[in-house]
């Protein structure tokens, strides 16, 4: 069974994560070796079998290993992916490829130059609720798309000292919409008007960034859409996506812990959402890994290319804009 | 329009609702008169043009009149119908037809021999939701329903004085399940098996009667059944039908005042079903007299007959014998 | 019972609905008189013992009738304003109030000197399921509204004729969610962007109209919002809120004819929404005409005012003019 | 992090599932060694550093193991148990303890003399939709259940060469749904009446078996329930379970694979429960083996015991003799 074998940079709580998911639920893969910049954390994972490195770049020099997954910090992917291409290997990347434009492009072109396969971690395209409102956008069901509505809203704000260095709310949350639009709609979205105020904590506004936000889209189709993001709901993770197309309208929902619900005077209860995204996504964390590794098995393309991940950062570039300028930005301006 | 001509005997609170729906929402209707005991209370329909009476009995005389709703109180059914039959009039007759399976067979016998068009309202059947069920069953998207599970409960228990008159709960609950279990599936009961408790107040026990209560149904094709019962949910009319059959399985929920949910960090929390009959059926009780009418207008037979009264009230009996005797009762056991 | 004497001006659609819940179902009002220059049309009410009229400047010479619901066609409302203040009558009148903006304050101006009430409708302000949704705003249950997202989609455009004359997709659409969007909120909008397609029929566009739209809202508080509004769904009416505040988020969906769900092996199949604002709206019709009635019982302002009417108008003018020069629109440029 | 050690008896599918959750979820317990009388079969389970027998009887002369658990054919349940009991081990035991109650009590007696802790695998307990309504039962959300129902059916009959050694419906469906009865309502059902068809599957029949049964449950309190099973549903597996108390009604609903739903003009769709066991209770194995786990690390009692097997048993035998007499069967005349 075992075909693939597998290592993990970096092992946060993604890094467990994906790690888990190889060792236990994909018997076409074999974990091979862990990495951490702390031994003591690569030894958390636990894994019979599974050798751990402080230097990701020793398993990069082993013959025995097929693909990678990049779950280091986020200002380290460039440095990685760039050692992993140049060591021959597959890659599943979790975003951002870079900080930059440039940097970006200059990474990918030196991937593709390796010719190795690249794959970037927008992991909600494998949540099986929105791939199933893909499905119905594939199969015919929704027909054409003509309006996306996608809601996203995170339970509370991250620390300040994260929020601090993520790079502001439309590279750090709405990113995910941008490509979530994409995905779902199969269309490329040539404009966007971005507006947003700071409702949540005055300490974001200080910082220059923006914590509920409003995001119009303009498709190459002619669609329209609209992203709505918050950096806190109260209540959990809000993470809703709606295809209006000329066949059907398609709804993604959100999940709840259990299927209960209570009838009293006061009305009828039901759960909230689940909390967050370790709550929300395990199967979306095991799906993206599993997809990786079935390319690798079948030598296939990744579904995830390191162009939907540059894209999502010029939406995200021209979001920005579009709230500086407040105006709607063509994406084309950017890069 | 205007092509047949009707009167409400009885204007307590069934009789003003039928008032109503003939005088203003089925144009093919005319209410030509109303009558009342109490002719104040005639009085308060207060629809212009409508004649007054205290005595039912002159309504009937008339001959410009096509068909009477008979509204009055329980005890006076069995003489009114006779009086209608005899005067020659179809009739719409609120359940019971009489208070003993002697006098409705009786009654039955002196309707038949008059050839009048007879209807019994069992208001459920036209409510749109249980309607609708039936609809799935009939064109077959159920297929053939092999369990038939309804539950049925008040809100609040009625007044004592109304509890000692009523004949308990098999007759005065159940009764409306027996007739809704046989019109879901089109099938007939053969045997029920009910058992029960006094579990919502002390002192319907007291009368020899039940506040809650099961009862299995065993029907002709072998399908099965459960009917329950309460007095008392505290939160509102609970009135939900399932049609288990070997192509889908169909549900009729409740209705709410809104379609109003919101999320906080305790939970999802929507509206209780309506509060009782008068907010939850206002479509039924409009749709039976419309039934009435059409089948006056067309010439039709009516869609309720006496013998589903008398099947109902079979059933009830049936029941009430296998609680006192702890069995299975077989329906032909009874009448 | 019968407090105040109304009339109803134009028995089209709308004005037979509002005679029949006039003379039906409010007993404190009495409907003493309907016009239409049709007086076939006038006699289609049907209601005993209303007078009928050919003009309506003869109900307005009545000194017997105390407020008139103006329901005639769009291009007279001005006229019909001005002349009903003249005659010292209070009046509900359907929107728009005119159809310049001159227009609408100079008639404003006439009514205001005339002192008499002045109600606009918008009826889906008196919606069960909406008015629950501002009364989780107004009792803090929802909190601070930080988004509003609004979708409001016909299930099948008008025909051309209409479409050449009703202003525009902004105006006749779009118009009533600007007033829902102030209503549930309890907030003004302070600049909308709006982007929209020509998506369901060429010829609306040939119109230079658009029948998918996208518009965006800034509101004084920093709140932001989305309106997405089809002339086109195929299944049936689709009128939703949100409001998200910081304290939860509330939920206004779609009504269905019915409560039935079904399972089969392809899944679990529940009703469309209702098919249009005739099916959708019958209690919010009932509603507004009920709270014009009451302030007139009651001597109290009306609950939708000129000012309301007004203010959704400029708010249609800027999203036009937003989409006419593709760039956010400050509400304080027009008017 | 590991505290107990843990052998897995039978490797058959629960087996392997078992046995998956305590080495990859379980930080607490590690697995030791597993058995299968194939070990071929037990080789299947994959798992590094886990010892393979053949003959379960090595495992139990192991000093190292602190509990195992007993997923062998149920035919050897009894033998093992003994066994297990004998070598002073810790045991989970999937139902049935053994297949008469005379076997069961001597087991029980056994187990008991041994002194040994001695946990039923009645899984449903820890799904976490179920155990929610349970909750609320606990913490007085429901009040005083007054009637319990409980939907439980199957997509599709097993084979026929399974159900010819399964015990029939009542032993092998219906167990479960005692278990749930008494688990979720915390009382003891003290009488049953069973009825049923044969509206499935002929064969089934021929084996003297039913597919479609209704049974009434009445409570030691009071209460009244019913549960209702098919062998199929066709859809998938139906499992809900209410619970209807003086403070509120708890439902426990299906789970779906995903929250999406679509709308077209033919109706609201979303999908179908998940399809079986397999699908429906990953969370429930898990749980109920980390239950075992738990009482071993905290030496506290488990939270299902012998005499909640037992008692699920002597139901299933109740319901049998009410449907083979016809007659409402008193729980206290079985054992």
């Amino acid at each position: 069974m075992k075909q693939v074998r597998i290592a993990v940079l970096g092992m946060g709580r993604q890094g467990q994560i994906h790690s888990k998911n190889i060792a236990y639920r994909i018997p076409e893969a074999e974990l091979v070796a862990v990495s951490d910049i702390s031994k003591e954390l690569a030894g958390k994972v636990g894994i019979d079998g599974v050798d751990l490195y402080d230097d990701y770049r020793k398993i990069l020099e082993r013959d025995d290993i097929d693909g990678v997954v990049i779950a280091t910090s986020t200002d380290t992917h460039e440095e990685v992916i760039r050692a992993t291409a140049q060591a021959g290997k597959a890659m599943f990347c979790e975003k951002p490829i870079a900080t930059t434009l440039e940097a970006i492009d200059d990474v990918l072109g030196v991937v593709e130059k390796a010719g190795v396969k690249f794959m970037v971690g927008f992991n909600r395209r494998f949540d099986p609720t929105f791939s199933r409102v893909r499905s119905l956008v594939e199969d015919g069901t929704v027909g054409k798309p003509m309006i996306v509505n996608i809601t996203s809203r995170d339970p509370q704000p991250p620390h300040l000292e994260y929020l601090k260095v993520c790079g502001g709310i439309f590279f750090d949350t709405t990113v995910h919409d941008f490509d979530m639009a994409r995905f779902v709609s199969g269309d490329e979205i040539v404009e966007v008007y971005a507006t947003g105020s700071v409702l949540v904590d005055e300490r974001i506004g200080e910082l220059g960034d923006l914590d509920t936000t409003m995001v119009t889209l303009k498709f190459a189709s002619g669609a329209v859409g609209s992203i709505n993001n918050s950096r806190k709901t109260g209540y959990s993770y809000d993470q809703r996506v709606e295809v209006f197309g000329d066949r059907s309208c398609a709804f993604a929902g959100n999940e709840t812990p259990t299927r209960v619900h209570y009838v009293n005077p006061q009305g009828t209860h039901s759960d909230v959402p689940l909390y967050f995204n370790i709550e929300r996504y395990p199967e979306a964390f095991y799906g993206e890994v599993k997809a990786f590794v079935d390319c690798l098995v079948n030598d296939s393309p990744p579904p995830v290319t390191g162009v939907d991940g540059r894209k999502a950062v010029v939406l995200s570039m021209a979001a920005r804009k579009s709230y500086e300028e407040n105006r709607p930005v063509p994406v084309s301006e950017i890069g």
